[in-house]
């Protein structure tokens, strides 16, 4: 297998827009084209995340259509469905197309416009992502789920509820602080000064969520060139390799025996860290799948950053912010830079290369550029989990 | 790039069923495993074509739940959206990863249950695999847009519709037959005896397309286990060999020059047969996706088989049937056999694995075991093409 090399990145400003997925996914792409300085004629293949196009833009294939509208003409473009892993799925599979010596330049990412479904109706389509036969009916939406893991993570751990609540408050404040440094975050100068205090008091949307608990719905578009590792520095000087990747595969969560440790990310991040040769001791900044607060203590400890139990503290004790253990979400995460799901997982490899080339925003920005990060993507309620393990230096 | 063997397959009963995508995927997915006699602890990872499970089942990633359904723990598992090619461009996929060496046995396939939508609903639903933006506000269905084909077939080669329509009837006739001789085929004993006037006289669907020129909505799922060509053999004394893939993409109608020629078929089929280093003529039989009469004659050209406006004389001729130059759905085909969208590709790969090994239906069998057989499947309106050329033997 050979090196595998990201050259140029694409990122459009998160919020609400008018734009189609297709067209989303085209400033992005055409974005990432620029930024590999790169003719396009030489992209082979395109690798697409999508979540809910047909019932955005009515449109299946946007793949195809994004094809079209980046010029690329008849080069084969899939879109990849992980719910809201997509993208990740994406750039893991078209890693592998480029490793296999198949392909030497290629385009992924993802885009979603989810803000024109409208909040009822968005989460309605998004909490498809669940075991629809018995999640579904039960009434349980993904704000709903979390908002159990919580009180799951409370009981195991013995910590109170409330002081939990207050801890997971940590996750939001540092986030969204992180967001709003963040030009292309959705909640860019909105949230910068929060507290434990406007975080609890913030609406309840889901005991004990509150709004601040929650990322937003978003749209948005990411995109990445990449291409084999050793032409990468005929494109830029500053190649980002991907050194490991891992998927997992989870079920209904009425058969999973501890979903605060869900086993579908276990296994997932496992696989990236073998294929890497690397441990969580090695990975310098992470951009993980906070989708909701407490999901972002499961997965810094699910995937070996913290023992169990112990990310709640560790948050609070600052060691997940910029100085500490592991910096997470300095881009602002799900919570704080916006959740368009298609794109997500492109917006966070999109992150790390930024911050790998030191042009993360001012206070963002780590203070030496990491080495290593890593990119840990969720969809659904652990149906499927996605990582990358992300290098300046080759393997 | 290792060699890659299907060595087992397994395929629902296609027509009306109850049960979702998954249990249609598991279905097939359990007898392809019983059929390749492995251990399902070996396999490494799903790949699954599915395109409408949101709007049939509420339910996204089939793939996930497809995965605990049939007990595979924790593997990855995706799903390919390319509309009606999805399932194609799944193993295509899974080929990849298996002739990477990154895997060594995975299952591919799709699954659809188009039938619960009715009729209105699944017409509407399966338009958005055309160009949204221009297709479906102008009321493009795929009826409508194989109708124009049909004209516009009807004027380049300057054959009077009417003649046309004799001669497209002739595919309706033959892949009735075929389906009407397998039990596995939506039309299995229906319409074995269709004539021209039978053909001409059923109501019309869309001007010059009669009800009998267009195949069905259909449930149903296929699937194979794959698994690296040098140890096939331990699990099967009749492995099928994939020699060559190939995958194109196409754009909005109103852009294409001239849809009888569609540019995405003509790179995709170039693409597969100079993988596996093979002409049209080497291809002992064809299962290609006939979803109207008249989308059979523009593949057979599109792909090489027959000239520019020559394959509609040359399905009345026989050239299209066992013992002419290029038997083509042996199986019934789209027409005949139905069309469970996501399933289709997998069901035409299981179709050719049977003749290789000589299993299927008499009547329907080649007289002598092919060597060579070639997939072809279309996605939209000419949006994804997917190519698959499956041999007895090693490239």
């Amino acid at each position: 297998m050979r090196d595998v090399a990201i050259i140029g990145v694409g990122h459009t400003k998160f919020g609400k827009s008018d734009k189609s997925n297709m067209e989303l996914f085209a400033e992005a792409g055409q974005e990432a084209i620029e930024d590999a300085n790169i003719d396009r004629k030489k992209i082979e293949a395109l690798f697409m995340g999508s979540v809910l196009p047909m019932f955005e833009d009515g449109q299946m294939m946007p793949a195809v259509y994004s094809t079209s509208e980046l010029g690329l003409g008849s080069i084969p473009s899939t879109r990849f469905e992980g719910a809201c892993a997509s993208a990740t799925v994406a750039i893991r599979d078209a890693y592998m197309w480029v490793a296999s010596g198949q392909y030497d330049v290629v385009m992924a990412g993802g885009a979603e416009r989810a803000m024109i479904m409208g909040t009822p109706f968005a989460t309605r389509t998004f909490m498809m992502g669940g075991h629809a036969a018995t999640e579904g009916p039960a009434g349980l939406t993904f704000p709903g789920a979390f908002a159990m893991a919580a009180v799951l993570y409370s009981r195991f751990y013995e910590i109170p509820l409330q002081k939990l609540r207050e801890k997971m408050a940590h996750v939001a404040i540092k986030n969204h602080k992180h967001g709003a440094l963040n030009p292309l975050a959705q909640w860019y100068k909105k949230y910068g000064d929060l507290t434990v205090e406007k975080v609890l008091s913030s609406p309840v949307i889901a005991d004990p969520l509150t709004l601040l608990d929650c990322c937003p719905f978003s749209d948005g578009g990411a995109a990445l060139v990449m291409c084999a590792g050793d032409v990468a520095r005929k494109y830029t000087d500053e190649p980002v390799y991907v050194l490991g990747t891992g998927q997992g595969t989870g079920g209904a969560l009425a058969r999973l025996e501890d979903f605060t440790k869900p086993p579908s990310r276990i296994y997932s991040a496992k696989m990236a860290f073998k294929k890497a040769g690397l441990t969580p001791k090695d990975i310098d900044i992470l951009e993980l799948h906070d989708c909701f607060t407490p999901a972002e203590l499961i997965a810094l400890e699910a995937m070996g950053f913290f023992g169990e139990g112990e990310a709640a503290d560790a948050t609070v004790d600052g060691q997940t912010e910029i100085g500490g253990k592991i910096p997470t979400n300095m881009s602002g995460g799900l919570i704080g830079r916006g959740h368009p799901i298609g794109a997500t997982g492109a917006s966070q490899a999109y992150m790390i290369v930024q911050q790998m080339k030191g042009a993360a925003p001012k206070g963002n920005q780590l203070d030496s550029v990491p080495e290593i990060g890593m990119v840990d993507t969720l969809g659904g309620d652990f149906g499927t989990l996605c990582h990358l393990i992300l290098g300046r230096t080759k393997r």
